[in-house]
């Protein structure tokens, strides 16, 4: 497979699966000889992973402004998109991440209710047309999806984040602006039912990496 | 004196005396009994502070993208507004604040070339209007502030950050934003002679502090 490299998105709520199947579509891609270039936001590069530590600090002192949060996320992104993400997709690389904008709608929007358009103005400042070419949103229950995180606690003893710490309802309106932005972009996003065994999860996104890929060639 | 607070800056490049001078006029107000909150930018809250840090930090191990350091500024400001200048000025307080958004003008515009029109998006979007009742911008030649510097520097033994690291050049063009700046909106700002002695500038600040606080009244 000698195409040039695509960027492509992991989406959806806490405990979904995104960092687990991330792995294996990195596999997938490396095993037809791609280059491929593996990362997340918040994140992805020293200086957006400190920017990262800012947003997700659960110990504040002092609450963070929904203003200021958006910013610091899309100030990430910059950095991110500046260093990593657009050398290597100039270089014909494929990049895949682990969260991209549509989970700021999604949590800064759906979850926090800050307006799409405020939002918007941030998406075109910093990323003047950048856009993934296929994002994959995992989508299962609320109620699934925290059973599962609390299992991933539990046998780690990890402390909850600040978003962790969120409830049921912030979830589903999470869950809801992930689904909504589904549909209003088609060609962009593949919906995979995310509640079934790594198995199947897996076996949804061979089905859609096969027929994305062969139509991009 | 009980008339409603408002909002001060003070503007410069580095070693103008901002922060000397700062004291000064909060001092000045105090001693005509205004309750005075005093603050600086990139900081002024401790989330605030804690940008700051990301922003200064001369060790970075990747350079700061021109946009995220934006952004990250601008974070910096929704924070330290929503929490620390907006309440204030709602309760009638004074505001006194070392460096605002001129400097963002002056350094990420002039300084960096960042074009003016992309600083006016996140100042529009995170000010939503609220600017500066009077802006007192310290004016003195590049070299005579690095001299003033370098004796701050060498006193205290301390090490120069990302910014003191530029060169002369840098700072010309800093100083000429500032001017551009204050021409264009003479009523908001007032232009001090900086190169005199402290006993000369703190007399020049109180000619336009009698003078505009008289003319707010
Ligand atoms: N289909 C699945 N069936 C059962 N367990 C799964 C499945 N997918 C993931 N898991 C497990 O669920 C937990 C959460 O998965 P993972 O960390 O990949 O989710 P995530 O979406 O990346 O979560 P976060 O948003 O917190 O980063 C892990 O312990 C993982 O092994
Ligand atoms: N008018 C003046 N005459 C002589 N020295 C001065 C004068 N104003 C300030 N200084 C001295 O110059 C140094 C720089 O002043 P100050 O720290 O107030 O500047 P600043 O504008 O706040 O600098 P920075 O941008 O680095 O914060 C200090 O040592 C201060 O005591
Ligand atoms: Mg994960
Ligand atoms: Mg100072």
């Amino acid at each position: 497979m000698h195409q040039r490299g695509r960027f492509i998105t992991l989406e959806g709520s806490e405990g979904v699966g995104k960092s687990t199947n991330l792995a294996w579509v990195v596999a997938w891609l490396e095993a037809r000889g791609c280059e491929v270039v593996q990362t997340r936001e918040p994140g992805g590069t020293p200086r957006a992973e400190a920017i990262r530590q800012l947003l997700l600090d659960p110990e504040p002192g002092e609450p963070l402004d929904s203003d200021a949060e958006l910013l610091l996320m899309f100030a990430a992104r910059a950095q991110h998109l500046a260093l990593k993400v657009r050398p290597a997709l100039a270089r014909g690389a494929w990049v895949v991440c682990d969260r991209f904008t549509d989970a700021t709608y999604a949590y800064q929007g759906g979850g926090r209710g800050l307006p799409a358009e405020r939002i918007a103005i941030l998406e075109s400042f910093v990323q003047q047309g950048l856009a993934p070419d296929l994002t994959l949103l995992l989508d299962m229950s609320p109620e699934a999806a925290r059973r599962r995180l609390q299992r991933r606690l539990d046998s780690h003893n990890e402390q909850r984040d600040r978003f962790e710490r969120e409830h049921t309802a912030f979830f589903d309106s999470v869950r809801r602006a992930y689904v909504e932005r589904a549909r209003a972009e088609p060609e962009r996003f593949a919906l995979i039912d995310a509640e079934g065994s790594l198995q199947e999860v897996q076996s949804q996104l061979a089905q859609v990496l096969e027929a994305r890929v062969a139509a991009w060639s």
